[in-house]
């Protein structure tokens, strides 16, 4: 017997009204909870989700402290605020189904980004009223759609749990993006004896709805930190000389690390995206503060990025005679998904009359903090894939009018389910 | 009969009291404004002190708003708000004796600067209760002096009226700071039949109280502008060469501009004081801003300077095909004292014990739009000069911990008044 | 009957130790014409061979000059040396065999570097006696191999003749290194009607002998172009200002150049080889000159990074006031090899003993104006493939010490014998 | 009785035509030897004038090579070479009278500039030919002026030895371009007991023959420094990231060195005068060589600006990780002309007819390594001045068409006559 009595769309929407950008995941934890708990899953929040000190890019008190109160104004419970509150978000789910059999585990990101949706006519979710409720806040990247496929699938799992053998292990992850959540989790273990690993991403590529792809290539490697330079202020007309400029500096790095040599054994990326330096026109700026992101092909690839520019940063802070703090905010691996894995995808869905268009692999060309659990499953010898549901991108991932094709949905849950059903039945 | 009730210091430590920034000196206006109403001086305000479009940097809408809001709570009348609450503040009083004689004026800068003050225990204003009201303003260079040596100079010459002859202008100038509001009066006409004109400014040189210099050298012609990079954004990942990045663009021109070279005839100066560039880490950066200044030892440095500079610009712009705006935010001339005015005031003073050491002229060093009024008083054939009052200084101008030593303020008053009673005393 | 009388060691060591550099191969074309004029080829030399106006990076006077004595003292002939002393290097070998068949075109590439070969002991051609004889030069990237195995197939060719069809074209090309000649070849229509075009290289990989590609992936695309600042010079103590440093807008250009975004869609390059700016320590530099070259992995992605660079180079001189030129000096554009050929070459060596180890394709990584020919061939609906032909390399190419394993010679021999065999066989 | 034959011009243009560059001056010092060797000076030749560990920037041993054959060709004799053949070039007179008196000691630099001669027709020394016999070097500063004035004051001294008093000190000092001759006689001691210390320019200021100045100010302290960058080359397209890139290197500091913060206490420079980088244009630049200098109004500020570009290029070695070494090749300390003999010069010529207009300082605006002498004098107690000799400059010092008006000459020597006449008479 299933439990959730909304269908996709209406479940997509609710969520899609309220984005929360990583590790304030307050409500959407909560009203994952509340759903689960109606299933017959061992639920975990808080410290037995994820080990805090493995987190990356956690925000300030203060971001929390808005999100606390919004979350009280919205109705969560203090008591189940308790859990979260310092951004211990997120919630895994086990079930054993007490008959011999691999463990499945699937894991499903659940945050926000830090954009402002679009109130542009042509804006659908504007149009049809389902807008984020979180000015600010957006999502912006289709875990909405995340979500709803990891409670249908839940749903499911608990619903057919008698035909089923194994164990199953759902992951609802806070703060995906820029790749700060996922090492928390694997830290506390929760990977460490999974079987077989699955997770996925809708759009990505422009292709129609019923597009499926069994596994990815291309994950980029990435590192994200955050650089702070730190000088010395004086007035610029009287004395220049006795600053030392971390504007200057901070200029410097950025135009040398766009500088650093291509690598000949495949793609690496740098950006330096933001910088904020000085505080007056007529002062040596004493200050400068930058957001930079390396990523490569492979890990190696990312590794040599972000050695070269820890090199130019603390070069660049010496020629100007400031000190650096180079603080890391994420980080994600390469990954490669398993063959067998990707095979036994493809067995599975070949009846699924949704899907159209099945491939082996797409690629990615992106980094995801999912490979960070992928390598960590392939370590213990199981065997992990990640999953593309591709449609027609009117407008880019993190995009403020980006918004899914909600047909795709249906697409991920059954494909799931197929799985399921393929690897995890009961003999 | 004098007016003013209170004493220097007195004074001087209520408008410490109440830091106004730049054409929002709602409550500094209204204060000098009731004092003067007391005396028989015909008093200007709002739009026939200055000329809106020739001021510069003015700030935005909010921080008008919000000063209003201080202004009313403070008890500034409404009606009183109407003149000055767009940015049209300052005072212009003039009074004529009726006896034939010269245009004496003179100018009080009286605006605060954009600081926080310092609350550390040996910070007399803290000590002694009479640190800035208003967070994040301060008066960090001696403007609460210059107000009240206005003030008691202006109750003097009411007072005196009837034994001087000629015409008095006494100048309230809002905005000196970033030379943004010398320029406004100036084009109003208020220096155009001006016969002597002084100024000055108390501090600046660490000497001892009672050192005065009866002209200044060494003002430094400056230019301040911002600069508006406009790129295009893109995903680092996914297609980082779909971007054209302004954070390289500022950064490129930043290092360029501090390379210009040298110039033979003088010093010259440039800073970029602040950069603030990008949305994001992972997003190619599509916006930059830079408030920049430019100096020269003489008029035409800072010109050879500041067209050096957009030259830069431009072509960091065009290098990273970036759409690049320069909006000019102030300018201040260089400027040079008469010399006849310097001997006056040498043998105004003569018998003024509280000064120890008479010098001719001393360095300024520095931006001061003052030499705007100078340079039209000398267009139009009047004379003019600039004096310094120094005291010892525990900290610089601009220091959050910045104080006046507050015996200076005797010295200033007495040597406006000596100078008005050599110069402008009736047959 | 064949006409050679040395072995390939032999004549691989008597080219090595005669390297020229593009344009100059004034000894090497008169020797390989000499054992050419043996045969039966109808040969082309001087004009016949190239269009001069579409040969790039052409050497100056001086050089031609030095090359021409060094000939004259080597014993080439004057009259010979008229075909050849303007840089019209190279030679084109036909023959006919009047039996109907298809065009076979090979293509040997026969340049030296500019590289002054090692001494060291352990550097084969020194302690065997063929070290280069010409001081600066080297055959440091295998070209004499080319021209041996290059002349080895024309005299199998020839004296196989009687049992071929077809027509036949060996094309000895100068100028490889940088990518100069092969358009001037091309231009002057030598590739227009073949059916079979061939080509390869020595070495590239690092793989025991007997490792053969039939086809080669990955040609990068590449522009090389020369870059000339002027500006104007200075005292630098006197006047810096009076300067448009030449010097300061080279390095600017140099590392903005560098910082090129890399592109979503593959691997691109740029490299600013070298840089000569200035005349003196106090002097404001008025020249600048560097060597630049971009690489793509395809056609268009090094079209972006010269186009890019162009941008980037104009806004750097006018960001000092400079003029600049931009002289290109060759070009290639990225290549595919014919599924058909692969597929032909692959079936032609089955029973080749030398080949140990026969793959598809191998990567090249490098830039090829192998390419040009390539791309003109399959414009006209031929096939064209690059083969590789690895050995163990203890240096790389272009290094000092750089050499080849010799038995290597007979692997390449063989293989394009054997394709001939298969191929031009007369039924 | 005077012992020159030549007059004043013949003089000036036989020593222009034999110029010849620091620390090479062979033929030069054998002329002003022979010269001198028919008076009554005791005479010093080679390390008996300098300490060759001293020196600065002295040439490669190729250059002392070829400047021996040509002064060979010219006639020096073996035996005098001797002396001078390592760069232990110029000459020292001495001479007492015997009286007791002063210790008076005047010098005068010898050496010519590496620029070729401008060969227009409106270039005086083309058209009277006394043009420059040695291609590519030139006497382009006057110094063949400044030989010709001190070998005219040393005969007048000579011939009047008998009326005068005290002793006498003529130096003849190599290498003044570039700052790199005068400390290496300074440390012989040479300026250890003068009392009266005389040099002095001819031009420098475009003023009528006629001018002269007692006293000179503005001297720029100046540091001379060559920048030897290494890294790792590598191949530009296969492996990039194996370089160690010194092209970028030194890019990056010749940008951040002139963007060194100007001094609040008075002017400074910087110039990267030369750059030199890389080897080939699809290799990663393993070399770059940059010629630089500083200068300051002050020693003081020319250490600020030497040390800040310490600091500057070890970072941009850093950044590219590559070994970077900096050569010091030359100094000159800022001077001040001592009032008590700027009163005496002015004294000494008051009755000088070919003085028109006689001032008592004149900024010099450039650096001089004679205040590496002055600056020893000063310390032991001596007095010191340095003269200008202005005329009108077509073309500025260093110019190809650089020419003294040889009117000035007779100013020059007059004037040191007077000032002999003034200071050293028997009484």
């Amino acid at each position: 017997m299933t439990t959730i009595k909304e269908n996709l769309v209406e479940m997509r929407r609710r969520f899609h009204r309220l984005p929360e950008v990583g590790f304030t995941e307050f409500i959407t934890t909560y009203e994952i909870y509340k759903l689960l708990e109606q299933m017959d899953y061992k639920l975990y929040l808080g410290d037995d989700v994820l080990l805090r000190s493995a987190r990356a890019g956690v925000p300030a008190k203060e971001k929390f402290t808005k999100s606390y109160e919004r979350a009280i104004n919205y109705g969560v419970p203090e008591d189940f605020l308790e859990y979260v509150k310092e951004g211990t978000t997120g919630v895994i789910a086990t079930l054993d189904t007490g008959n011999p059999g691999p463990h499945f585990a699937a894991r499903f990101d659940i945050d926000g980004l830090p954009i402002t949706e679009s109130e542009d006519e042509d804006h659908i979710p504007g149009e049809e009223q389902f807008i984020s409720l979180h000015k600010g806040e957006m999502h912006a990247c289709g875990h909405d759609g995340h979500i709803t496929t990891g409670l249908f699938l839940a749903d499911y799992i608990n619903a057919s749990k008698d035909s089923l053998k194994g164990k199953f292990t759902i992951i609802f992850q806070p703060a995906e993006e820029n790749v700060r959540g996922a090492k928390s989790i694997v830290e506390k273990g929760w990977l460490d004896d999974v079987d077989y690993f699955f997770s996925g991403h809708v759009g990505i590529r422009n292709m129609p709805v019923g597009t499926v792809s069994a596994g990815t290539t291309d994950f980029l490697a990435s590192s994200k930190f955050d650089v702070k330079f730190t000088g010395k202020s004086a007035h610029a007309g009287v004395e220049p000389d006795a600053g030392n400029n971390s504007l200057l500096a901070a200029s410097s790095a950025a135009l040398n690390l766009n500088a650093i040599a291509r690598h000949g054994d495949g793609s690496t990326r740098i950006n330096v995206g933001t910088m904020r330096a000085g505080s007056g026109r007529n002062v040596i700026a004493d200050t400068a503060f930058m957001e930079i992101e390396t990523r490569g092909e492979t890990t190696e690839l990312n590794h040599y990025m972000y050695e070269k520019a820890k090199t130019v940063i603390q070069a660049a802070a010496d020629m100007y005679e400031n000190e650096v703090e180079i603080i890391d905010m994420g980080e994600a691996p390469n990954a490669v998904c398993s063959d067998e894995l990707i095979t036994a995808v493809k067995q599975s869905v070949k009846n699924n009359q949704l899907i159209t268009d099945l491939k082996d692999t797409l690629p990615l060309g992106a980094s995801e903090d999912v490979t960070m659990m992928m390598e960590r499953v392939l370590e213990k010898n199981g065997k992990a894939t990640y999953m593309l549901f591709p449609f027609e991108l009117k407008y880019g991932h993190h995009h403020p009018k980006f918004d899914l094709d909600e047909s795709v949905l249906q697409v991920a849950v059954s494909t799931y389910i197929d799985i399921v059903n393929s690897l995890m039945k009961r003999d």
